[in-house]
């Protein structure tokens, strides 16, 4: 990406995007969704999956489990959607017989979309699509599904043709490896549809001009064209790998730090094995200690970023990323410094407890000959 | 901007936010007007200055004098305003006159804005903002004036407070000389308090949790991190060239590529010299000459990227953009591939003839002591 | 370039080792020859050919023909070799006829090697080494023929095995268009027997060891590892443009210079037109103008480089560079710069003439179909 | 660095060395040294040295303590010095009472210098200069004393002035934290004369056309431009954490290292405590583990570079690099990695066991308040 900045509509355009689009449907895993791009951060791309498949007084079902999924259903309700946002206990997944629940007695038919973060980041919790598919289908409920795959995509397993997914959102900050600054929308067919018939007012969201101009290679505005680059040497590495070796990676490192965390005697806030994230894991710290001091020594004096508690959770749990770019030291170093300033805030941790019991699983993984390496 | 990504919940954020906001400020001009950055391009940034200030079923006063000027009516008239859209020839700025006329005859007050380009970049004709305001200000009318500054912030006059401008709106890829990626939004207090009031259904582009945020250093959505490096970077350039060293620049530069134009005896679509553009020269071309058949020239034979006509112009102008980081022999360049492509598609000039006229006019300048220099 | 910084006894060596090589072989047209390189700056990469092929008291001879010529000639006098350096005027290249005179009178064979600069880049000048090789071949002389390519290699043509040039010695910095600090050595089969024989002391500079090691991918110091990213990638963008578009670029875009000079109405300092260099032209200015005065001017005032004269030529001369990674909108940029500058001097000259003239060519060779382009 | 090449007899030269030479007077710790700056890797300073103090015949006395020890006396021997190189155990220091011992009995004061390598980089041993320096005095010998200091420059603590030392030389790719590409040389007064006295040809590597140059700003060769802005950078940031605190991070770290080499219950190869070098840690294998295999799995399974033997020692040792940018979570993850590829090669390791070590020091450390911090 360190390079001049191309004319956006200069002839370089066409030929990125005609690497790009057809590279992020593989990973999207369709060959029936289009590919929007937006100069936006996610959120951009989330709203636009809103304003262009749903009607103000539209009735929505969502699920209030984390910061994120809340996000999701306030942005349908800023529009005028009607949301049913079934309150949950920050820590699970969106509960699949609760969705089937839901739609066998909306005999009208009246929900019109069901929103779901794929991988809920406030939490460290993956939400079973696949259940919500099958549970959408077996109601033989019309509903549109929409999801936030933000911190999914690339890391987590993602099919959007054989969870029929009608939209999905990403962003380049996260199993993109980029820096954040563009939004990625898979749309399917239901949902293009949707968005000639929809009345929600928009302009920059609008994907039909997007989706019009790209078919030619150009933006109906001006895109982030650096950006653009980055994007088509992600893709390319992205494949290079493989997406099962991508999710392979993602699985071991994940379950090298939930060993960690364990060694430490501290519960994951994510209680159920199944939705383990492989993408991030959130510790809850024990009652009386201030999490975000926690990340403030993590930060001052080890020079390592955590995340800390959002919403609810704040002050009450730590939040340890673990995907994009990342090998198996970068987690023992992020591990390690955890427990470093676990320690420093007075949590009685044996120093290198973490580390060990992480490098041993890393090390079993070897022996079995399951070789993670590094991305890069 | 070539470096890691900052963590955006982290402490570089409000360091880099406490320099780049009063500097934004100073080139905007203003003291009263507060910053709304949003990780997006120009295009976003103009919808939000819609979205916050206009209510469905207000009325705007428009004037369709280019391209851009009429894509901004559209988003206008895309969220339910109704929208007064003066048609009129593609060349001229936004007449002061009219704007009084209209205003004057508004005695119900139904106008709630006055939408206005400040250069329009598709014609190259830069609209008397003051001449707006005053107008207004004569007419005792209550209307907002929103003005949209993409190319013109930072390479033309622009007064925020002094003409009361009440929302202007750039992107960073244009006197800002960044990439593209980030909207740079100065709101005023009147728009400020529209922004609780109006019913235009928003959340990404809601003014509101921005501002919030900003005042903490933070943002309410992942922002464009690596734009805020180079923001800072082109704030403390522009500020340390100096804003009236910056217009003069541009000013000295835009008259050379005129005296070019002149030279090879080619109309500017610009006819009155007042309202000539300082950041873009378009330049209309023989009847039965392609011009877009000269970009591509330009573009292949001597990698020199020229702009086209947009919308009704298509095919009929090339535009000469002369913006941002820019100097004499980088002009003088820019004008021989351009006299050069123009030969090719069969147009008689003498070789060298813009060069010369742009050269003398530029030598003149340096007798006269008026050094251009560089802006690098 | 931009990126770590490789392991110099890690795996990636040989492997950028395995194109580079064989790349540099195709640039200097040569399969006999052997590459060798240092972390060094062309200089040094002179002193490794007089250091492995001469030993003290050996006769070489030399021309002075302008400021590296001596120096080449001066390198080797350092090491205790006698040299022979004839006194030329600066602006001419190495008469063939000379060499051939005086190898024949040295009938005992006592001139052990001859030393060429190719392109002497103080004058602008460049010697036609084909016949110098031929005078010798008539004289049937064995003297090694030792050649510096510093600012000629990837510009000029240079046939390392149809000419029996026994060394050959270029940097990063000119033809191959990378920021300075390696120097390239192509080393022939006679002076590699050479550097087993002589008794100069040399450690660093010893070929010996570095060929023992690049045969299997490494060095015996530590590499400029970065800078041989840069030279795979200046490899692959020359034997892409392919060598001869890269010696017809130079060519063309030389001429254009040297009628902007003409129409300047001053003299090239390079009085015979065979030997006009290609990739830097030397301008006499009138009596009691400081050269030196230009350059500064040029350098405040536009930023534009230009060379100054170099030794007797101090003051006198100001040196045109065009070579490298260079297309003709840069070459009318630095034409126009160099007579702005030359005219705030007090030089007469009308504005525009030379970048007239110059554009003039260029056109002329556009229409004959003989298309420049970029180099980029 | 990264950034366009400027002109190397343009007006940024002098600035950029205004603020260099000073810096690295004081990270040299001197008053009364001169600084030679050369476009070449550190064995080409080190080169420099020898030829500009010395001439042929002349008596040198070096000790073969490992294989850069030996390099340096070898270069001498090149030159035609009389090298009395004492052949020692590698994994020791140069003995002060044998320098003492070897000058006493030099009553013809035949010794005209003794050559050092400070931190000896193949078996992690750092000599102590300031020992060596009173052997000489308290001898009332006028050897000349040339160190190397290619690895403890930046990194351990050097006193040219305190230590009397009349030549030091580093490269810019260790405690400079830099690419590889610059020699950086410190010559002392009595050096500097002896360089205008000795007959030891030299041409690109002679001090005193460079130290004329650089009294201007300028360089008698091309400078590697680009890595002149690295280390401004590179000196600026070293003053600005301050030498002290640069050591005591580097002392630190090293501890750690070690602490973890002992609790993987290997052998350190420097034997004597007071001898540890703080830039790097050389570690013995058992009898039959082949060194270079836990290297290559280094690199292979965990994308970890480890150096290895050198000289005598391949394939016995693995050598633990801990110097230049480097902060507590990196020397971590090195120990992880390090620890796991020992144990690919069946060396009987409890995982974990020597990051937990390691961190227990650095924890130890913060709670006594020595925060090591990073160096970023």
């Amino acid at each position: 990406m360190h390079r001049p900045v191309p004319d956006h509509r200069g002839p370089e355009l066409p030929e990125l995007l005609s690497e790009i689009v057809p590279g992020l449907k593989k990973i999207f895993q369709t060959t029936r969704g289009e590919i929007v791009l937006f100069p936006v951060s996610g959120t951009g791309g989330l709203e636009s999956s809103i304003v262009n498949t749903l009607s103000a007084g539209d009735l929505v079902l969502a699920f209030n489990i984390g910061h994120f999924s809340h996000a999701y259903a306030e942005t349908a309700r800023s529009f005028g959607m009607q949301v049913d946002e079934v309150e949950l206990p920050w820590g699970q997944g969106v509960p699949a017989d609760l969705v089937h629940d839901r739609l066998i007695r909306d005999t009208a038919r009246n929900y019109k979309a069901i929103l779901v973060v794929h991988n809920e980041t406030s939490t460290g919790v993956t939400s079973d699509v696949r259940a919500v598919r099958e549970a959408i289908n077996a109601a033989h409920h019309p509903a549109l599904l929409l999801v936030d795959t933000v911190s999914s995509l690339a890391s987590i397993e993602f099919l959007f043709d054989e969870w029929s997914v009608d939209v999905a959102v990403t962003g380049t900050q996260k199993g993109l490896m980029l820096p954040p600054g563009m939004a990625v929308v898979c749309a399917g067919p239901r949902a293009i549809a949707a968005s000639g018939q929809v009345n929600t007012p928009r302009f920059f969201f609008d994907w039909r001009p997007v989706l019009d101009e790209m078919k030619r290679g150009y933006f109906p505005f001006t895109p982030a064209t650096l950006m653009l680059y980055g994007l088509r040497e992600a893709v390319r590495m992205l494949l290079e790998e493989g997406l099962p070796a991508v999710f392979g990676r993602h699985r071991k490192l994940a379950e090298g730090v939930r060993r960690a965390v364990r060694a430490w005697n501290l519960p994951i806030l994510c209680r159920n094995a199944a939705e383990y994230s492989n993408s991030l894991t959130a510790v809850e710290l024990p009652e009386g200690i201030d999490a975000d001091k926690v990340l403030q020594l993590a930060q001052e004096e080890l020079n390592l970023s955590l995340g800390g508690g959002l919403g609810q959770l704040k002050g009450r749990v730590i939040r340890i990323g673990h995907l994009g770019a990342l090998n198996e030291l970068e987690v023992l170093a992020m591990i390690a410094g955890t427990e470093m300033a676990l320690q420093m805030v007075g949590i009685r941790i044996v120093p290198g407890m973490g580390v060990q019991a992480c490098e041993e699983w890393f090390m079993q993984e070897h022996l079995a000959g399951r070789r993670v390496g590094s991305s890069r």
